[in-house]
C-alpha cells in the first residue's frame, strides 16, 4: 500500500495545504465513510457541513472553509482527486498471462509485444493487435480489424470485421463495435437487408461501456472521435460521426448519419434522430428528444428538446395545465356575461 | 409429468374449490389457449367473460363468479399460480455437468460442492464460489470476487473483480456486474479516467436481467439490495444503493450515487438522476424522469415526474394546447372589444 | 472486385439511364465521398444540389434532374441501391471453418450440412441446427432449441433452451433470445420467481440486433413474426407477440403480453406497455409512450402517445406555456377591471 504525507500529495497535484502537512494518507474514500488515514474530496458548497463531521484525514476542495479537517485547496479538486486515486490505488492490474494457448488466434493475425490474451478470446484472420493490449476471455476481434496499442477488451467484448480501433481504447464487458447497421430497403412490404460495407472507427483514448453498441456504417464509416467516452448501453447508429472529447452518458441513443461536434455532453437516455448536425460544445439534457440541428454551445432539454432556460420554465408548467384549463373556462363564462350573451 | 387433482392443488395453496375437486390437472397454460387438463388464472375483473369460454379444467382466481369452469378461489391468485407452476413444472433444470475440464478455473479459486461449471466459463484467481452454483459457458468471474451458494450465471454473464454476490443470485445471459463506472475528471478539455475502486455488491435473492449492467462504485460501493429484481437492460450507475425488494423493470436507468429505499417499483424506461434519494415504497411510472428526492410512499409519473394523480390530469392535456392557445387569442380579441380598444 | 457498366446495372435493377450507359462502376459509396467509378443514391429532394457536385460516376434516384452526373432513374431508388450493393459487394463472407473441434457440441445435438461452428461456441443437448448455419465464437444454444437453415449467430449471441428459431435468422453479437421473463409473484413483500415455461419463437427472416433481448413467455410464447427486424438493444417482454414485417428501431421497449400487427414501425426509444393491442401498419414515433390500444393504420407520437398530426401541433406548444400563463394572468386582471372588481 502507498503511504503519503499531505505535503507530498499537495506537491504532487499543486495544491495549498490548510492544516497539518505531515498528516499521513494511506487511501481514498467517500466523505461519508472516510476514516483516519483517508483522503476524500468535495467540490460542491452543499457538502460544506460534511467538512466539519468527516473523519477523513484530509479533504481535497476548492472551498476555503475554516475547519478542523486538513484541506488540500486547489482550483479543480475533482482532477486532483483523480490524480491522487491513480497515485495511491492505480488503475486495474491485469494478470500477466501472456498469450494463452487456449485463446484462438488465427495464424495470419499479428500480435504486438507484451499482450495478454486470455483463454477463449478469439482473434480472427488478418487482425493486427498493437503492443501492451489485454484481451479478456470471450472477447472477439473480427477478420481484418486493427487494434492499436495499450487497448483493453474486457470479457465478451466484440469488435466485428474490418474495423479500426485506436490506441488506449477500452471496451467494457459486453460492448459491441461494428455490428451491422439497422439498414433495410423495404420493397413491396418486405425488408431487404442492405450489406453494411462501412466500418466502425474508434479513435484513440475512447472508452466504450458495457453493452454499448456501435453500428458499422452502411456505406460511410461510423466514427467515435478521440477521447470520447461512451457510457454503458449507449446505441450509435450507422454512419454517425461523434466528434472528439464528447461524453455520452449511459442509455443515450443516436440514430444513423448524425454528426456531433467536439466536447458535447449528452445526458442519460437522451435520443438524437438521424441525419442531423449537433454543433460543438453542445449540452443535451437527460431524456431529451433532439430532432433538429443544434448550434454550437447550446444547452437543450426536453422532448422535443428546446433551449434549457426556456425548458426549465416551460416543462414544469405541464403540471398546471388542469388549472389553466379551468381558468380559461371561468374566463369565458365571465366574458359571456360581460358581453351579455348569458 | 406431474398429475394432480384439483383437491390436491387446493390443499397445497390453501384455496377453496368451486366445482369438481376430482378434476385432473396436468399442466398450466394461459387462459386463451388452455385445454382440458390445464389450470390457468385470472386476477382482473375484465377477464371474467373468459371464465365462461375457457376450455381450462380450472381457473385460479379471487373473483367469485358462477360458471361451469372449476375455480380455485384464493385471495392472492397470482401467488397461488406461481406455487402451482413451481409444483407442476418446476424451475429450469440444469445439466449436471460438474466442473468441465474445458472451463478455465484458476488454481487459487475455491469452488463449493455440487457446482456445474460449463465449458469456456472463466473463474479468475482468488475467486470464491459457494455450493450448488451453475456457471454457464462464456460466463466470467473476475479476480477476488465472491459468489455465494445456489447462484446461476447464465451464458456470457460477467462479474468483474472484487465484487460480492450473495446467495441464490441469478444473472441472466449477458448481464454485467462491476464494470467501471462512467467516471472521468475533465481537465482542460480532456476526460481523465478515475480508477473505480468501489465494488458492486449484489445481495441475496437478487435477479439481474439480460444485458443489465451494474457499475462498480468510484469510491463507495454500488449495492443491489436483498430480493431486488433488476430487469433486462437496466443500467445502474456507480455508487448507487438500491434497497431491498425493489422491482426495476427493463430499460430503467439510474445514475450514480442515488439511493432507493425498499419495495420501490420503477417502471420501464424510467430514468433517475444521480445524487438523489428515493424513499421506501415509491412507485415510479414508465418513462418518468425523476430529478428530485421522492418521499416514502409516493407514486410519481411523467418527465419531469410529478404526483401520479396530478400527472394523470395534466399530461393528457398537452394534446389540448392548440385549442387552449386558440381560446386565449379569441378571449383577448373579445376583451379588446369590451375595453373599446378595437 | 466486380466491375459493371451502367447499362448492366440499369438492366439488373430495371432502371432508366440518363447519361452514359458505358460508364464503368466498380463500387458503391456515400454521395459526399463518392469518387469516379463509384455509384451512389439519393431519394430526397433536399439532396438535389449534391447531384451537381458529386464526383460519383452515377447516382440512383427517382428524381429527374438535368445534371452532368449519370443517373439511374427508378421508382424505388433505395431498393435498387440495396440490389446493387448486394451485387457489387455482397453480404459478409464467413470463413469456411466447418465444425471446430474447439466448439462444444453435445453428442445428442443434430447439426445440418455445411455449417460453420467456431471455437468456443456451445451447442447443448437435443439441439437441432439446420443447414448452412454459421455460429460464431461464444454463441450459445440452449437445450432442446431448434435453429432453422441459413442462420447466423454472431459472437456471444445466446438462445436459451426450448426456443424455436426459423430459417435465415440473424442474431447480432450479444443478442439474447429466450431469457426468463420479468415475472414475479409478490407475496408479503417478497418477489417469488415464476418459472417461465413459455418459449421464444423467432420466425423466418428475422434479424435481431446487438444486445437486443427477447424474453421467453411465462405461460404463452413470445413471438417475433416473419421478416421483422429488431434493432440493437430492443427489449421485448414475455408473451408479447410481434407480427410479421415490423421494424423495431434500436432501444425500443415492449412490455409483456402486448400484441403488434404486421408492418408496424416503432421508432427509437419508444415504449409500449403490456397487455395492449397495436394494430396493423401502425407507426409509432421516437420516444413515444404508448399506453392504450392503437387501431390499424395509426401514426402516433409523444408521451403519452397521441395522433401524430395533433402531437405535432401540441407538443411544441409546451415551450409556450410560460407566455400562456402570463397571458391568462393579464386577462384576469383586465376582466376584474371590466367587472368593476378592482
Amino acid at each position: 500500500m502507498q503511504t503519503k504525507t499531505l505535503k507530498e500529495l499537495a506537491e504532487y497535484v499543486g495544491a495549498t495545504i490548510q492544516g497539518d502537512p505531515n498528516a499521513v494518507i494511506t487511501s481514498v474514500a467517500a466523505i461519508e465513510i472516510a476514516k483516519q488515514g483517508q483522503i476524500t474530496f468535495i467540490s460542491n458548497k452543499k457538502y460544506i457541513p460534511q467538512l466539519h463531521t468527516t473523519k477523513a484525514s484530509a479533504v481535497i476542495t476548492n472551498i476555503k472553509e475554516p475547519c478542523s479537517t486538513n484541506l488540500l485547496i486547489i482550483d479543480d479538486p475533482y482532477y486532483a482527486f483523480m490524480q491522487i486515486v491513480v497515485l495511491m490505488h492505480g488503475h486495474r492490474k491485469h494478470k500477466n498471462c501472456g498469450i494463452s494457448p487456449k485463446a484462438s488466434i488465427d495464424k495470419t493475425a499479428r500480435i504486438g509485444k507484451n499482450c495478454n490474451i486470455y483463454d477463449h478470446a478469439f482473434i480472427s484472420e488478418n487482425v493486427t493487435i498493437g503492443d501492451n493490449c489485454t484481451i479478456y476471455p470471450g472477447a472477439f476481434v473480427g477478420p481484418g480489424t486493427t487494434v492499436g496499442n495499450d487497448c483493453i477488451l474486457y470479457a465478451n467484448a466484440v469488435v466485428y470485421d474490418d474495423c479500426i480501433v485506436g490506441d488506449r481504447v477500452i471496451i467494457q464487458a459486453g460492448g459491441v463495435v461494428g455490428q451491422d447497421g439497422f439498414g433495410f430497403a423495404t420493397h413491396k412490404g418486405v425488408h431487404h437487408k442492405i450489406p453494411q460495407i462501412g466500418k466502425a472507427i474508434i479513435e484513440d483514448d475512447v472508452e466504450i461501456g458495457s453493452c454499448a453498441v456501435i453500428e458499422r456504417g452502411t456505406i460511410s464509416d461510423t466514427v467515435i472521435g478521440k477521447g470520447t467516452k461512451v457510457g454503458d448501453m449507449v446505441a450509435i447508429g450507422h454512419g454517425t460521426v461523434v466528434g472528439p472529447y464528447c461524453l455520452l452518458v449511459p442509455q443515450v441513443g443516436i440514430s444513423g448519419s448524425a454528426t456531433l461536434g467536439h466536447h458535447c455532453v449528452i445526458a442519460g437516455q437522451a435520443g438524437i434522430v438521424g441525419h442531423i448536425k449537433i454543433g460543438n460544445l453542445v449540452t443535451i439534457g437527460a431524456q431529451a428528444g433532439v430532432i433538429n440541428n443544434v448550434p454550437d454551445g447550446s444547452t437543450i432539454v426536453g422532448a422535443p428538446a428546446i433551449d434549457a432556460g426556456q425548458a426549465k420554465r416551460a416543462y414544469p408548467l405541464i403540471s398546471t395545465l388542469p388549472e389553466m384549463r379551468k381558468a380559461l373556462k371561468s374566463i369565458e363564462k365571465r366574458l359571456n356575461k360581460l358581453e351579455g350573451n348569458e
